[in-house]
């Protein structure tokens, strides 16, 4: 993978975001993966590194032609859009909130141009970007309005479950309702794409249901009938290995057991709950359907361990990994 | 616990309830525990002990009087209600049903008159005792009318994770609709007693959200503010160790580290999802709230398995256990 480039975007600057990229690359390992440039604040990095005495080389770049994948050395693109006179760790501040969409944007622009093959991002603080004017939900939202798509889907992943989302960030309520034939059969989609490019051949997808027992003949919801149903049998139609609509609280415990590569939840927590169960620290996030590989820590900000030398960069590595591995199969 | 006196209803005779009753004995797995009185048909028992060379002695008791907690003897309360003729097994059919909520409506009295501690339930087929003329839901919606019973609620319980539900068997939607500062409060109250009930001094409880990040403060739903968490101070100020509304995909990975005793789920698969995935086939499904003790296996008919010989015995010698425990405490 020695021709992979990728760059990580440093989130939310008093957020875990700058420990995790340094910790990652002092403990070598993300090296060999390819060439990485922390798209952020080389102020930040600088101060954790002696913080913390990691004596790493942190290195201002110009560009992707000057990286380089050595050890102990961090390859910054140092947007500088810091007052670190200012800046506390671990706290809502409308400056942080806007330098961590500032190097979102500028990360997406390079690999919408082709100068990095991947974006891997660390944590954001919703809080923060919204004061600071960007009202978004999260980080998947900005990507997919920069890159111009419509139709994307949040994808969880790791070794023990893969679980991609019909819906997310929306009340149970509107969930319920929003649901549909078109959108179903577009995340079906979408997994068998982005599986494909994880590098499954021919992934076996399950679609849970939506109600209790996935309906139970319509008695307990109609969605299973109208919409869940009907976009599995279409999708099967285009040659797609799916399976569906399974009752929510078995269709797990069969992935689980390997019968399925992924699962096609239909909301935020029905994914979510059994996801964190099985891989609280070594989640990654992909947001599937975009034009441009990306893949997130599955973790956010923690404010509360900020900047104390005692967070994880486990999920970080993984992410990076599997950006690593997309970029091959692209 | 040699004072424990306890039924154990056959279920559907065509399903797997009357081999795992034999196994449960044959094994001694629940010898010791007290005094059991199968309620159900000899014919069976006696067909698939002879079928699967247990050796058994099927004894047929008049009533608790008779019972003897001995080693391979399975006491029977013969209801002799099956034509062993044509009963067929792993089909749904209309004498089995039938015979399944008999089974059922003779433990209750028994257990409402004193004459047994606890009903232990195996399953029975919900097609089975539709077409036999019962239109129920399943088990508990049964128990709860014949001991006049309003409030009640399903808990799973597991040595990894307790679940209590507030809904159901109802759609998703309605789930979201019904949902109100009243029947939280109710439940997190039956959370509270049968916990105690199964020897837990000062149970923690944690309730959970209903929408992704419970609620995000409104913006993805307003249940939490409008009836989980008036529910939750309301109870707190009756004295009971709760917390939350805590988002739901967060609230299981921190019952699993041990910080709580029992999830109030909100509706059917936010507690299913993750109590099958940590609990497969050892949970115990147990009624709260009614007047007498009712303890089930967690599993249904298993039609498929049926009546050869491989089904586990698992889930119903956890429940035997949990029934006495309960018994103790009550």
């Amino acid at each position: 993978m020695s021709n992979f480039t990728y760059g990580i975007t440093m989130g939310d600057p008093a957020g875990i975001g700058p420990e995790i990229i340094l910790k990652a690359i002092k403990n070598q390992k993300i090296q060999g993966l390819g060439q990485h440039m922390v798209i952020g604040d080389a102020g930040v990095l600088e101060h954790l590194n002696e913080k913390f005495g990691l004596a790493l080389e942190i290195k201002r770049v110009k560009g992707v032609q000057e990286l380089a994948d050595k050890e102990e050395r961090v390859n910054v693109l140092d947007l500088a859009n810091l007052d670190m006179e200012k800046l506390a760790p671990g706290k809502v501040q409308v400056q942080a909130g806007k330098a961590a969409v500032e190097y979102l944007k500028k990360a997406v622009i390079l690999a919408l141009g082709g100068e990095i093959d991947a974006v891997v991002t660390t944590p954001l603080n919703k809080k923060a970007i919204h004061q600071a004017g960007f009202k978004y939900p999260g980080h998947t939202e900005i990507l997919a309005e920069l890159t111009g798509t419509e139709d994307f889907a949040m994808l969880l992943s790791s070794d023990k479950l893969n679980v991609i989302h019909v819906t997310t960030h929306i009340s149970l309520q509107d969930s319920c309702s929003v649901i549909n034939k078109k959108r179903v059969e577009t995340v079906i989609n979408l997994a068998d794409k982005t599986l494909k490019m994880m590098g499954l051949n021919k992934p076996k997808i399950a679609v849970a249901g939506l109600n209790p027992h996935a309906g139970e003949n319509g008695l307990f919801g109609k969605q299973e009938m109208k919409a869940i149903g009907p976009a599995v049998n279409s999708a099967k139609n285009q040659g797609i290995n799916v399976d569906g609509p399974i009752p929510p609280d078995t269709v797990f415990v069969k992935a689980l057991e390997g019968r399925y590569d992924i699962v096609v939840a239909m909301y935020h927590d029905q994914g979510h709950i059994p996801f964190k169960l099985l891989a609280f620290d070594k989640g990654v996030n992909i947001t599937a359907g975009l034009p441009i590989i990306r893949t997130s820590v599955d973790h956010g900000t923690a404010f509360d361990l900020a900047w104390q030398g005692i967070a994880k960069e486990t999920s970080l590595v993984e992410a990076v990994k599997l950006a690593g591995e997309m970029s091959l199969n692209k």
